[in-house]
């Protein structure tokens, strides 16, 4: 063996096992919903130009991974999944669409696996482009979402504010324009750090104190959980916010939302909260992001996203407004396996088979799995030639197998081979109905179809 | 927009429409044969360690896509699924499995794509790791190949070889050993060059005239098609091969496989071929490489694999005799795209609601849309408030719905709305049936089983 480190990358990690299982289930849940809102998929390459990614990110641009430049195109490791579409939307005839995908992006963050933070992960997004009527898109993201979580059978909070609710707060209290974005940014960690430390960090980034703490009365108003109306009620009302058109144009939004939440049955799952703000830089309307009902879970959001309208305009002439949110599935699945039951007892496949004796046995064997997995049934059996019966009949029942054929050397036919069956975990051969050959596969499917 | 060029990277492609659902269906169908032999998924990184890939692909190892070093690790794409798979083994308390893997794979290769040759393409790979009884796996595995052929309805031959026969023969005329693997690499190139051609490569890699000409004699002896028994009966009988070690065992080994070909009823799709001989370093026992029965497909292989029982060896202290294959699913695809019957009119959607009139449907709409899916229903329905109800049965009827459910002013009760149900593609709203609210859902089911 030479000396080499047999280990996977930092960050990443291998899946196997019940763990893919699992993963496998939440992947169709969620497939199942996209599909049930008629959405399309599409597959985008694992790697994109790096000019595509460039200026998208904010400060998070250094977590992109780069290819080595080994002459030709420079390219990167996708970041998201959002980026892509907008470059795919930005190269197609597509001016209207509901699409999902699922796939692997790369950050090259410090990883926390145990809270399901990796440097490769996955995302499943849906995103509806198309220049459409206000907040109805809006209303069918926050709907998938939704039913995305009931489908998963997770209780959470669908978190919402508004970009321009957000901007026009920092205008009207006199946020120079160039610190928009940061102090957007330091907003946006309330839900990590406390107020003093947020507060802190502004004033690092150039804030006078006594705006901040303007900034910190508003944003800190929605933290007991105030209702929806009663948030919009308050900005109307407020003498200072009141006044700025970009405030005003959010709560107009935010009030046809809310009407729209309510005839969607989905209002109970919607927390307007102040301080939401999203590090990213593309987001101009409204923003979300997803976290668990049961705080003990340690996890951080699970599902983000925002209204982008002038992302697929960085890569065109046309303008498409986009809204769209992402699942971050291994945050998903942490969550899933840490409250997970034993595993179900249904049987894994249907037929296992037991042979033991002369090697005619062996190519009997053969040919019966072949023809029963060509009538789609799923067939297994040890390849140790010579384990005795009840060993196979162990491994039968361990595998999961719903019936076991045993094969054995014909005592009164010197040279043939006599069929049984057995529903498993009967181990005991003698309890074995003998089958003729001829009817086998009949009766296999006849006693699949009682079990 | 700013100056930046919008497309993907050389030699990958985004993936939409018809071609990702036959996509899915294909991996649907592959991945049944896979459970259908009760095999296990696992799934790695896309990315490893770049000491893990090194010295495991010969001649290829030049196309191997490295991460940029940014601190921390150095990193590359992974280019198979096979390198992968004997790491994880190897860190695995695993010592036999039946494993599937599907995922993307890596190769700074030339692109061709209108032959289905990428820089980014999927795999699906199938394994038995174990040290099981001789051939057992390998007629597995080919059972397996057989099977996704038959499922995905494409006429295959499988071309086999066996490395000790190949081997033994180079030996036996006298191949000095540091030219064996480059020997062999000309010779697994008979299926795109001519014997001149590749005579020519063997003399340039150092090789005797005469002894490439006794090579060129027998690795072209299977050329016509010579049968299975009659080769094996050729190897036991001339005075060369029948005198060396190691196509003795190797022909032992191959006639077993005869017997397990024939019990498993798929010794119709293989071709004993002398000239195969796979470039990959790392096989050391059975080869084979699957092509369409059609040769007006100007694809290449489709599907290859081997066995290689060295592989975990170079990861660990214990090593894992492995047998498998992969399927070259771009491939795979370009041959079912370009063979494609028109898209079957099975309606993609369940229900397309069509609503005109007061803001007040909007809401309406949407509560049903909820309603219906959270009874598993798929529900769409135009965007624009505005369009009148025949726009509206045509968006239904080109997006493959099933039914429609109108809403409308009830003309009789101000401010109440009437619903009604109209089989696609039917557009006369005169010949729907009007159905009370409270009965809608139940009503849709019903129609819907009826559909």
């Amino acid at each position: 063996m030479p000396n080499v480190q047999v280990k996977v990358p930092k960050g990443t990690r291998d899946l196997a096992g019940d763990a893919i299982v699992l993963r496998e289930e939440v992947f169709a849940k969620i497939r199942k919903v996209f599909k049930n809102h008629n959405s399309n998929e599409i597959d985008t390459p694992v790697f994109e130009l790096k000019s595509i990614l460039t200026d998208k990110y904010g400060e998070d641009s250094k977590l992109i991974y780069d290819l080595e430049d080994q002459g030709g195109e420079l390219c990167a490791l996708r970041y998201d999944l959002t980026v892509p579409f907008a470059r795919w939307l930005a190269m197609s005839n597509t001016r209207q669409i509901k699409r999902f995908q699922i796939g692997k992006v790369y950050r090259r963050d410090q990883p926390a696996i145990d809270r399901g933070r990796m440097r490769e992960f996955y995302q499943c997004d849906f995103d509806y482009a198309g220049a459409l009527d206000l907040m109805i898109p809006d209303v069918e993201v926050l709907c998938i979402t939704a039913e995305v979580f009931e489908a998963l059978d997770l209780d959470v909070t669908i978190k919402i504010n508004h970009r321009l609710i957000l901007d026009g707060m920092f205008e009207a209290v006199g946020v120079p324009k160039d610190l928009v974005r940061p102090i957007s940014s330091a907003v946006d960690k309330l839900d990590k750090m406390s107020w003093v430390e947020v507060k802190k960090e502004m004033e690092e980034k150039g804030l006078k104190a006594e705006i901040a703490d303007k900034i910190g009365a508003y944003v800190r108003l929605t933290e007991g959980g105030r209702g929806f109306s009663e948030t919009l009620d308050f900005l109307r009302s407020d003498e200072v916010l009141s006044k700025n058109e970009q405030v005003k144009k959010g709560v107009e939004e935010m009030s046809l939302l809310l009407r729209y939440l309510t005839a969607s049955d989905i209002a109970r799952y919607i927390s307007f909260d102040l301080s939401l703000a999203r590090g990213l830089d593309y987001y101009t309307g409204l923003i979300y992001e997803v976290v668990p009902k049961d705080t003990s879970l340690k996890v951080g959001s699970i599902a983000a996203g925002g209204r982008y309208d002038n992302l697929v305009g960085m890569f065109s002439k046309r303008d498409i407004p986009c809204v769209g949110i992402s699942f971050g599935v291994d945050r998903i699945l942490t969550i899933l396996k840490a409250r997970q039951t034993p595993p179900k007892s249904t049987p894994k496949i249907d037929v296992w088979l037991v042979a033991f004796g002369s090697s005619l046995l062996v190519e009997e064997k053969m040919a019966l799995a072949r023809q029963l997995r060509k009538a789609g049934i799923s067939v297994d059996s040890d390849t140790k030639a010579d384990r005795k019966p009840p060993k196979q009949l162990d491994l039968a029942k361990s595998n999961g197998a719903a019936l076991a054929v045993l094969l054995e050397d014909d005592a009164e036919a010197p040279g043939a081979v006599r069929f049984k069956i057995l529903v498993v975990p009967e181990k005991d051969a003698e309890k074995a109905d003998v089958i003729d050959r001829a009817e086998l596969l009949e009766e296999v499917q006849r006693r699949l179809d009682l079990a």
